[in-house]
């Protein structure tokens, strides 16, 4: 570290003292530059004090002077100096007083705002809710997929090729999405889902919950009221109260949402969500006749629906129960895809299929909100989808997870069996326990408290729940452990759970 | 394309035709299953109707008795059969014939919802703002920077790296932002830009218009007043549209915002947007003066800043000014920052400078609104940075800008001369010019949409404007355009413009 000190005795008496360090990549000129100002707005150098001239400076200083020059340049242009014919350069009068005070406080207390203004209503109902945070761990994030099966390789390929074959296609021209993208997923959805889409009804976010909070936000004001499955998926409720809509928990049974408990005020809710397909976390799925129910009730009550088909694909008995926008294309339905599941949450990828007079509704606010989605990924995953490899990773993962699934049951029976499974669809990435306070005399918070404290994540149950009418349960994600990898975690919860009892007794 | 037509007479006097089809990847057993689903939906099969035997019906149809049970289960699981003891299997009684009519309307329809739901008052207020769509061309969408120097093999091969290097670490598990990349942004934007901030202020996002509607939802309740710059940039008017606020246009003269013309009940805003660096249209840089007045002016009102600073690496002609945010660390800003323009609108990310007491609220409403942001983009970018190669390329683009828009600015002086060049900073990726009635006798918006049509993009100055008061002028970005090809299609604007004034006479 080379450094020199330099001390100037100006024409006014104006010590100025600078060190120049040849070591940082800045230049002698910002150093300077930063130097004079630092003296201003420390008040070092008071208002309308005369500085020497760049000569005498420069020389002083042994730097050049037009390295002095263009520093006051600077200042000057920036207004901490002024210059005028016959009186030289001085410190600009018009710099007030506070200004000079609050800046010579150490950064440290950035925090410590002068007057710390309150924050929204929004936000702050959004830091009561609970489970909505991300936490990527294979032993038992539920969502996760098989990070260790997803074909990285050849992924990696199509991004690096898009990415030097498109310059200016990088760019997203289509607020909507990629084009080719829309019209696959219309054939897919139609195919596997049963939903009649066309392209230009679908349009490509970065997920589930830009998906939720944009349909939040085109179709609700704010303090509307949202029907929402109780218990319920933790990110369609903050994705929805971030757009300052109000939550209706209503709750779920084995056949899906209970809508005929829905009474009073509560018949003005303009929006229901639901995961037909695969309720999170109960894992059940919404049955005709219930279906049918629902679709009713939202037609009487002129309520929009939010269908959230968020892991369809992957049922191990029969096939998939088709989306609820099948039923009935002329419902008030807007169905939530992704390939966070098929693919991976890192793709960032999902879609939303609404009703064709309100694309342009959508798409507009979708903008607003965070830009056109990616246009790399999306290119990638086309081509995926049109080489036909999508397909096939779809079908080897369902197998795949089949075997995870059963392997997590196994475990589960042999190490946690004072835990109950309640009756649950063979589908999907997770699976829910729950239990009794007898049987495991600890919240289910306190659990996962102490499991996370091992490296082992179990999602709660009760945080699911809006209202105090609350079970305990864990949920176990096991997308991403491959079947021999299962028992070990599972046996380490037991312990987990067996020192939790110990502890209780002592 | 091979295919069976079968007909089979049931028990009942059922008559069920079905064809399979092998090319179409779906097996027997689903189209048997939605063959029947059919017939049930469109009425064919009537409520109640027995269905013949699974043996009777594949003897019949040519096809395994598994298959028929497997489409018969699923059917019956879904609720469309029943099986009883003694009865058999019937159609289910449960079906409303409502469904069964909508179901059997055309698709094409869809668009036809039975009841129009209404939208929301914030998306019907986004559908009428202005000059908030994307339009990528190099002639001239302001804000597109040098998409031919772009470094795509690079890019692409830091890209690939990481998808293949990451696995789980692909999967964001701090919803803030990638550490790495938020220690480097805070380094950067204390030597370039002035700001002390610490990487746990930073939050990462997928671009400006996120950053801004994420301070919107987090500082803002709906229908608070934010105030605008008039003219300013839409993409900051539409995402806080979006968050339910309610704008205040405030003119912005050669000094910057006015910000002594607020009056009223305005002073009750709770936010105030600014581009102080690089005003967008306008090109103006704020004083020093007019920034101290609204610092103060902010803090005798408690209102938050917004400070866009989208551009300030491209300065032509001396040193950007330092951040607004660098002036005052204790005052309410929220700083915004984007790779948009050092790199490419298409790596998709931003990022917020946050007071360090509301880090966990702005996060916690950015994963609920649209989940974490993409990790590999900023791995990539945190790479990028690391190895030095951004600084050298922000460097190397400084140098090219400057030519570009010497070359922009001698192509108007030639074929442009009724186009008045207001004075502005030589910064950033575009040009403002203005012109009079008399001199163009068109309104910017009638040269823009005849500029499109020959596949030139030119933004009229007026839609920056929310009030009445509008002038006449037309941007030009120059990022994407080499200097030789900078004359050819101002030449071609200026016959644009030339055909708009025949046709104005004639």
């Amino acid at each position: 570290m080379h450094e020199r000190q330099k001390r100037k005795r100006g024409a006014g008496g104006v010590v100025i003292t600078a060190s120049f360090r040849r070591d940082t990549g800045e230049s002698i000129q910002q150093q300077l530059y930063l130097r004079v100002r630092e003296l201003i707005l420390t008040g070092e150098l008071s208002i309308g004090q005369r500085m020497p001239s760049s000569r005498v400076m420069a020389q002083e200083l042994g730097i050049a002077r037009n390295t002095v020059a263009a520093a006051f340049e600077q200042l000057q242009s920036e207004g901490y100096l002024v210059s005028k014919i016959g009186s030289g350069t001085t410190v600009s009068e018009k710099l007030p007083e506070e200004l000079l005070i609050t800046s010579a406080r150490p950064s440290e207390e950035h925090s410590d705002r002068a007057a710390k203004l309150a924050v929204s209503e929004r936000a702050e109902h959004l830091m009561q809710l609970q489970g909505a945070g991300v936490s990527w761990l294979p032993a038992f994030s539920p969502g996760l997929p098989a990070v260790d099966e997803f074909p990285y390789v050849v992924w990696a390929k199509l991004v690096a090729q898009e990415w030097q074959r498109t310059g200016i296609g990088s760019m997203n021209n289509d607020a909507g999405g990629y084009w080719p993208l829309r019209s696959q997923i219309a054939e897919y959805v139609n195919s596997a889902r049963g939903v009649k889409a066309e392209a230009d009804q679908i349009i490509i976010v970065s997920g589930n919950r830009e998906g939720t909070e944009l349909a939040g936000q085109v179709l609700l004001n704010p303090g509307d009221l949202a029907i929402v499955e109780e218990p319920g998926y933790a990110g369609t409720k903050s994705a929805l109260t971030a757009a300052g809509v109000k939550l209706i928990p209503l709750p779920v049974d084995e056949q899906g949402l209970v809508v005929s408990l829905v009474n009073g005020t509560h018949r003005s809710a303009r929006l229901l969500c639901i995961a037909p397909s695969h309720q999170y976390p109960m894992g059940c799925t919404t049955s005709l006749e219930r279906r049918l129910e629902i679709l009713n009730w939202c037609k009487q009550n002129s309520c929009w629906i939010l269908e959230d088909d968020y892991d369809s694909e992957f049922r191990y008995q029969g096939r998939p129960l088709p989306a609820l926008a099948s039923l009935d294309p002329h419902a008030n339905i807007i169905y939530v895809g992704t390939f966070s599941k098929t693919l991976l949450p890192s793709v960032r990828i999902g879609y939303l299929i609404v009703p064709k007079d309100l694309i342009q509704i959508f798409v507009r606010t979708k903008l607003a909100m965070s830009g056109p989605t990616t246009m790399i990924s999306q290119r990638a995953i086309a081509t995926f989808i049109e080489s036909g490899m999508f397909y096939r990773h779809v079908r080897v993962m369902r197998k795949i997870y089949a075997e995870r699934r059963e392997a997590l049951k196994a475990a589960m029976r042999r190490h946690l069996p004072m835990l109950t499974i309640p009756a649950q669809e063979d589908a999907g990435l997770f699976l829910i326990s729950t239990y009794q306070l007898s049987a495991i005399p600890h919240e289910d918070i306190e659990v996962a408290r102490a499991a996370k404290a091992v490296g082992l994540y179990v999602v709660p149950l009760s945080v699911h729940y809006l209202s105090d009418n609350k079970q305990n349960g864990l949920i176990f994600g096991y997308g991403a452990l491959r079947p021999d990898d299962i028992d070990e975690p599972i046996r380490r919860l037991a312990d987990v759970l067996q020192n939790l009892k110990t502890d209780h007794k002592a």
